[in-house]
């Protein structure tokens, strides 16, 4: 690594982390918000890095060769976009004039809006799961030269998510990462609980079999030996940086109170004085270490997909599983698994493709994270686990939306079907909480023919998309070749004179069928439609039915009421007269262990719930 | 502790694990499901607990001086009630006729639907964060010798929760917390990342400054000396124990694929004619430890409520913390602060009752941890960080309805009202995941005034209880002592010619109120609703104002649209005929930076887009 020494000697680092620090300044200042005192700590170890160590072209945010950098404290934003300016990518006008004001890219934490940020930060402790799952992506599927380094604020250190990441890195030796932690010892409302005690943080990470390298933050020679021997090593690296919050500031260094707001104007101005006045120098950076790896590429062979028989007994979850394994054949296409792949049945995917094949162990953030992490280098990332336990990494799907990733989760033993394993299995706010993400598709097939389309379909859905599938078999429904567009429905049954509409999804269609058995035997004629795509849900499908069935509706879930798909039908048809009687059946009551069948009955979304629910209806309406 | 060597012989306990073993096989046998090979492993560590170290009463399971005994690992629930039975509170009867059974008691993961139960497991790495946090506040308030003692598997040691209490049980030198790891080498779906070794989990346990303990796990004498050494520690200890998953029956022995099954019937009737056929032994454990602490007492001093005038602009957020600072005065109530204190506000309760205010750093899953942790000992506990960011707990919240705790949470920052920061610290689907939790209720108000008191009733709801604070200051509506009963709403503006409702919450009402301004210009009178109390919402309050308004609503939210307060109220009006036209307005698109009012604006839900959603109904009706 030659050039590295001759590049930018100390001297140049030293001009550069001082330009780094006025304009940091000059940024929160002229937004009057935004995280000075925090950029001001960690100025230091990104100018080394940045100067010496990061590989980057800069005109080519894409090259698969990039080292990739990611501010896990993204609220340090000022001196990201700082950096950004001494890399000549953007104007000194832009980072004064457009810092945190409306329509700029340089928001108050960073957004895949810059081609430069490859997710959104800001939520701390994500950044480095992220970036400890780019490095194994890259080291296992790629076997590229490049490094990932993540800057790291010491608070976040408290977050767990941090130390699934650690543990990721130390038990697959991920050398090409390297984690800078600004120890500032100052958190938001105070001190962290470490503060200072450095070797305190080395003891944990070394604990992790993961090298950790105490330095002087502001030297800038310990931390440029720090980094060439991190980029070096065959292990993770974490270099703890003992640094000042707010250092060059002498009025507000090592002080509290000052996180997250700007200098007062006279502090500032005789603090950019001090370092020297505005700068505006570009950094003569390293290039991308060049490798021979490919992208991952497009289809290779074309996939076979599972056959079905209607009437055969199988569960969704099964059809998922096969399916998936069948999109094995497709070699951008990767599979992470929580330790459930025998009960989701990703773990499928693991013969047919077992290098695209993720297993992170009951981490449900890191598992998430390494599916962003495809998505980062990209591949196409399925994550499955139980639909209960994404509520475990329900933040980082939050910021995966912002990230603007592409994710294809799916939860297996969704609701109170699942049975005898009781509440804590059973997801029963997963539609709602999925539902709320923006942009996010969620779907919920009812049978094996459904389920495999629909695995399928999310191939190629933008945003975050949603299986959810059940635990147990249930008939199989649809001819093969059915096709299911997302935003559709299905009709499994209607007759000229249907006077009510059952709509479910899932597991909950098979009730309502059944429902509408008895409702026939009864003299009633039920229509009955299946929603397996339940955002966007089938506005014109549903209102198709209304018509048929004088505006009457019985809506069925393996849900709670709230924000479930009874919820979804009634926000699609606000401001619509096609509704007349919508009646929502969901999930009362807490669940314990029972049958599935025993648990829907006590749950109240039962066959004989609905059919007293459309008998309920029709009095109402003086039909009976 | 002299009489620990007296008690219980280790050939008494010897005994004691075959008929544990001997009863999770019999159970699960029965049942036909449920984890035999994972209580298998862990039987002799629970024998000599149970037998020479646990200080329970086991006919007084509230009793404060009882030891506290979690099971993390809740799918080892046959291994617990066996003990149950050997503790002499479960029939035989019971154990094998009603595990997992309908309407049993003996659920597929332990809940507290059992006296001797706590808190609910079995969404892993939930028990230990929990037992951290009961050690901490036994310590920390009450100084009582009572012990915590947590039985973990090895599996969830992946998951970063734990690695959040380690961190706190080493920081704190919690020495009444022990802790102890099953580590049987495989998880559900194959092999550990450390299978057995047992030393690399002491490194990472040492490195948080907690003492680690190996010892195989299937000699009494290791387990024993280890357990009497980690309870007179003065640091917290974690005792790994190697194990063998399925050990006594040979043929599943540290086999995969019997994860969560039952053992073949021949199998089954072999081994437990092998481990010496049934028992029915109760074991003569140590009672507790006498202390002299007392309990929580109520009330002390009569809270000094904050005062506010009509026309103050004060964030509701300030009102809540300053509410809470007043409820300090009852010395049952407690706060734990996520480093955000001097943001949420509930800070101002660390000066009123500094004992009482529990900072867990940058830790939302330790957070709630410690929340339903103050609940088990009988405190009320308040929790806050930013509404966003109990996203990243919200697998603990959820696990928290099944524990059946009462936990009062506040998430300031919500929405795009927050302004510059952008979007991954605006709250924009927690309405939607809060209201979808079993039980619920979920609160907005848009004043101090109201803020305040609903803060106040928080202290006496059942079950888990949401306020959502804005950040900015708004003028105070109403009056002081106003009340504001949880499923009420307040009709902040009403004319006799009202010809459309305005429903908002938190900041909207106040945009509704501007809005309704704006429309008097134009002739059109409309009425402002606060629905303040979203669940329950008020569905009463709106049908009146229905009524009035000819069935005309424009709901308002800083939220997406899905699950919100729109949904909420068109859930509750499901199948009624009041509702003749509604308009959603939520926040669409993906925020970047602005200000506050910039931000709303762009979402869709400023003052204009309320006035054009009113106007737009009243052309439909062809009133306009």
């Amino acid at each position: 690594m030659a050039d590295t020494q001759q590049r930018n000697d100390l001297a140049a680092v030293s001009d550069l982390a001082a330009q780094l620090r006025v304009d940091s300044i000059r940024a929160t200042s002229a937004a009057q918000s935004g995280h000075a005192t925090s950029s001001l700590s960690a100025a230091d170890v990104i100018a080394v890095l940045a100067a010496r160590h990061l590989r980057y072209d800069w005109a080519a945010p894409d090259d698969p060769d990039n080292d990739h950098l990611i501010f896990s404290k993204g609220h340090a934003s000022p001196l990201l976009y700082a950096l950004f300016k001494a890399e000549g990518v953007i104007s000194d006008e832009e980072l004064t004039d457009t810092y945190r004001q409306v329509g700029s890219r340089l928001q108050g934490h960073p957004t895949p809006v810059l081609p430069w940020v490859e997710v959104a930060t800001g939520s701390l402790g994500q950044g480095l799961p992220i970036g400890a799952g780019i490095a194994w992506v890259m080291r296992r599927l790629e076997r590229r030269a490049s490094h990932v380094w993540v800057l790291c604020g010491d608070g976040e250190f408290a977050e767990g998510s941090v130390w699934e990441a650690v543990a990721k890195a130390g038990e697959l030796g991920l050398g090409n990462l390297t984690v800078i932690v600004d120890i500032n010892r100052l958190g938001q409302s105070g001190s962290t609980a470490l503060e200072w005690d450095v070797d305190a943080y080395a003891r944990r990470v070394r604990g992790f079999d993961v090298d950790a390298v105490v330095v002087d933050g502001h030297d800038l020679g310990e931390i440029d030996a720090a980094l060439t021997a991190a980029r070096d090593s065959e292990r993770a690296t974490v270099v703890l940086a003992r640094t000042i919050k707010g250092k060059g500031v002498p009025q507000v260094e090592d002080t509290n109170g000052w996180h997250g707001k700007p200098l007062p104007d006279d502090v500032a101005a005789r603090a950019i004085d001090a370092l020297g006045g505005v700068r505006d120098a570009v950094i003569d950076g390293l290039p991308p270490l060049r490798s021979s790896a490919e992208q991952p590429a497009g289809a290779a062979d074309a996939p076979e997909f599972p056959h079905y028989a209607v009437g055969d007994e199988v569960a969704t979850r099964t059809a998922f599983g096969e399916a998936v394994a069948a999109l094995a054949a497709l070699e951008d296409i990767a599979v992470v698994d929580g330790d459930v792949g025998n009960s989701t049945h990703a773990g499928l995917f693991a013969s047919a493709a077992p290098d695209r094949f993720f297993e992170v162990g009951i981490a449900e953030q890191q598992l998430i994270s390494t599916a962003v992490a495809l998505d980062v280098r990209g591949y196409r990332a399925f994550a499955a686990t139980f639909a209960a336990f994404f509520s475990r990494a329900y933040d980082f799907i939050r910021m995966a939306v912002i990230s603007q990733c592409d994710l294809r989760l799916c939860g297996s033993h969704a609701g109170v079907e699942i049975g005898e394993d009781g509440p804590s299995q059973m997801a029963l706010e997963d539609i709602a909480a999925m539902r709320a993400l923006h942009g996010s598709t969620v779907l919920c097939p009812s049978d094996a023919v459904s389920a495999a389309a629909l695995t399928r379909e999310m191939v190629t859905v933008q945003g975050i998309s949603y299986l959810r599938t059940t635990r147990g078999a249930y008939p199989v429904l649809y001819d093969e070749g059915t096709s299911f567009p997302i935003g559709g429905s299905k009709t499994v049954r209607a007759g000229a004179d249907d006077q009510v509409t059952l709509a479910g999804t899932g597991v909950t269609v098979h009730t309502c069928l059944a429902a509408a058995d008895e409702l026939a035997k009864q003299g009633i004629g039920a229509r009955v439609l299946d929603l397996y795509s339940i955002k966007p849900v089938d506005r014109a499908g549903v209102e198709a039915a209304l018509h048929e069935t004088d505006g009457r509706i019985v809506i069925v879930e393996d849900h709670r009421i709230e924000g479930g798909l009874g919820s979804a039908v009634l926000e699609a048809l606000a401001g619509s007269q096609a509704c007349a009687d919508a009646t929502l059946l969901a999930v009362h009551g807490m669940p314990g262990s029972a049958t599935s069948l025993e648990q829907m009955s006590m749950a109240g979304i039962a066959v004989g719930d609905i059919v007293a629910a459309a008998r309920g209806e029709l009095t109402r309406a003086g039909r009976l």
